[in-house]
């Protein structure tokens, strides 16, 4: 950082939007006073409405968090959203005329937007989002939009970070038979039908309300949701909003709160954690060229990738750490 | 497994495909005896030519499998093929008309197919891909074939451990320019216009090979092939397997097949190293309510994950590991 830690953490909490922007990119390129700057933050995090936004390409995702920008905003709440780069590949990222429309929020100091790329972060994608959210949560944000492609072990890290679980579907996409078949019908708490103007819309919302089969459902239990939207024309926009805060206050009635943030901080700590051990023991190889001979080793069939391995673990991991027993 | 290693390893090496299943089954759950099979077959592997295949939904990639497993076969090569299981969330898996043409292969004993889920594998999918790759090497599979979806790091991952890349790209489908922005042009060695009877086929045709600028490429480098085809009528299938050989010729001709060995290595020793290593420190945390108690110290804002993670390597990770010094 430019700053010294606490000067930093203070602006951020100012709200401060070139700082904010400056720690993101710190905390994606794995710098250690950035990691300062987040321990200072953190107490200052955790109490936005963060909402994880899935769906395949083409269901139209950054058009749908596009429209909640707006209408949590007319609601007076201060809105982050993170969302899918368009320079990814095959990631259903935006095209140019999304980008576009969400533009038109850069001036608004109460939105805050991120571009994510869904690959190259040196920690990791989930981790690079896991902090932006706490970042913009730092910085005053209420509401937290997480925009994912829903595909690979990454997104589902993702989507274990929010509260509240959004699943976009987009009718005669063939998205409903997949989201039944995956398990999305168990991970959503919100599923949206959208572009629900066109053909097979009403099959596509029974096929949906039929799997989440929410007849006999236990009280107190959230009763996941479903919301045809026309996400292009701003229609069935105010009643998904409606859903969010519905699953938010139903969170905070029971001990769900409770149970959100402890899923959260607990997977946090498995983020961090893979990716500093990761960093720690590959700096005590490098320059070694222990690496360089291990393969020669094993391209020359003296050995294996997992005795190689078994080797190193017995070099760096302390075999039955005393604290522990 | 339910035999000895050596026996396991012998029966693999037979071409055994009960035990080889079996086998990659227990490598995806991460089993010790499994890994012991893996030692003694590691060095009857390494010879196959591995192909990643990938591409956006919709592009065509599985039909293309398909065909790719029928023209290898048809050369009197033995083929295996990673697929990737049509049960994942908007991963573009095959829909059942994709997996029933690929069922008339299953009688034949030169072809082997393995589905994989887009996610959920303890070591990740990435590593058991690759694991799943050496096997099929072992039980003597000439030809591997490995279908991505091309999103995420994961499948980053998977494409490195292949020698040969195939980018599928259907016209119109606005993945050209998406593969253009996204780097994909340079881990590409063959790219296929699939769908080319479709309107945009020679406009994507032509972007492609405006974007590669093959003009004024040095000598000794691979030049990247851009081949059309029609998989579902099986046009353009020989070129393309011509031009899957003709990199493997290039590869063999110069230093590029022991470079794409030793990064395949380099590779799996990440892979297999991060899994190792967290299931070390997982069961080392399993049952002592640490785990727990962090948590909820986080959660009442007594730390932070950061400062937790720095204790809990300060316990796990050796400081000063001699031997590397």
């Amino acid at each position: 950082m430019p700053v010294a830690p606490e000067e930093a953490a203070s602006r951020v909490i100012e709200g401060d939007r070139r700082i904010c922007a400056r720690l993101m990119t710190l905390l994606e390129e794995g710098d250690g006073a950035a990691k300062e700057v987040m321990k200072l933050l953190y107490p200052h995090t955790g109490k936005a409405v963060t909402v994880g936004v899935t769906g395949g390409t083409g269901s139209g995702k950054s058009t749908l968090v596009d429209r909640l920008i707006q209408a949590f905003r007319e609601r007076g709440l201060k809105v982050g959203a993170v969302v899918v780069d368009p320079s990814s590949p095959f990631s259903g990222g935006a095209f140019l005329g999304d980008r576009l429309r969400m533009q038109r929020h850069s001036r608004d100091q109460g939105v805050f937007i991120r571009s994510m790329a869904s690959r190259g972060y040196l920690g990791g994608l989930a981790r690079a989002t896991s902090e932006t959210i706490r970042v913009m949560e730092a910085m005053g944000m209420e509401v937290v939009l997480v925009e994912t492609i829903g595909a690979g072990q990454d997104e589902v890290d993702v989507i274990q970070v929010a509260q509240t679980c959004l699943v976009v579907i987009a009718p005669g996409s063939g998205d409903e038979i997949q989201a039944l078949k995956a398990g999305l019908m168990e991970i959503g708490h919100v599923f949206v039908i959208n572009k629900s103007d066109l053909d097979g819309a009403l099959q596509a919302l029974r096929a949906v309300e039929a799997a989440l089969s929410l007849k006999g459902m236990p009280e107190g239990l959230w009763r996941p949701v479903v919301v045809s939207t026309v996400a292009t024309e701003g229609r069935g926009i105010d009643e998904l909003v409606r859903a969010i805060l519905a699953h938010r206050e139903h969170l905070e009635r029971g001990e769900g709160m409770e149970r959100a943030r402890s899923q959260r901080v607990e997977h946090e700590l498995g983020l961090i954690f893979r990716d500093e051990l990761e960093r720690i023991v590959f700096r005590g190889l490098k320059g070694t060229g222990m690496k360089k001979r291990y393969i020669q080793d094993i391209m020359d069939g003296r050995t294996d990738p997992y005795s190689v391995i078994e080797e190193i673990l017995g070099i760096f991991v302390k075999k039955r750490p005393s604290p522990w027993r």
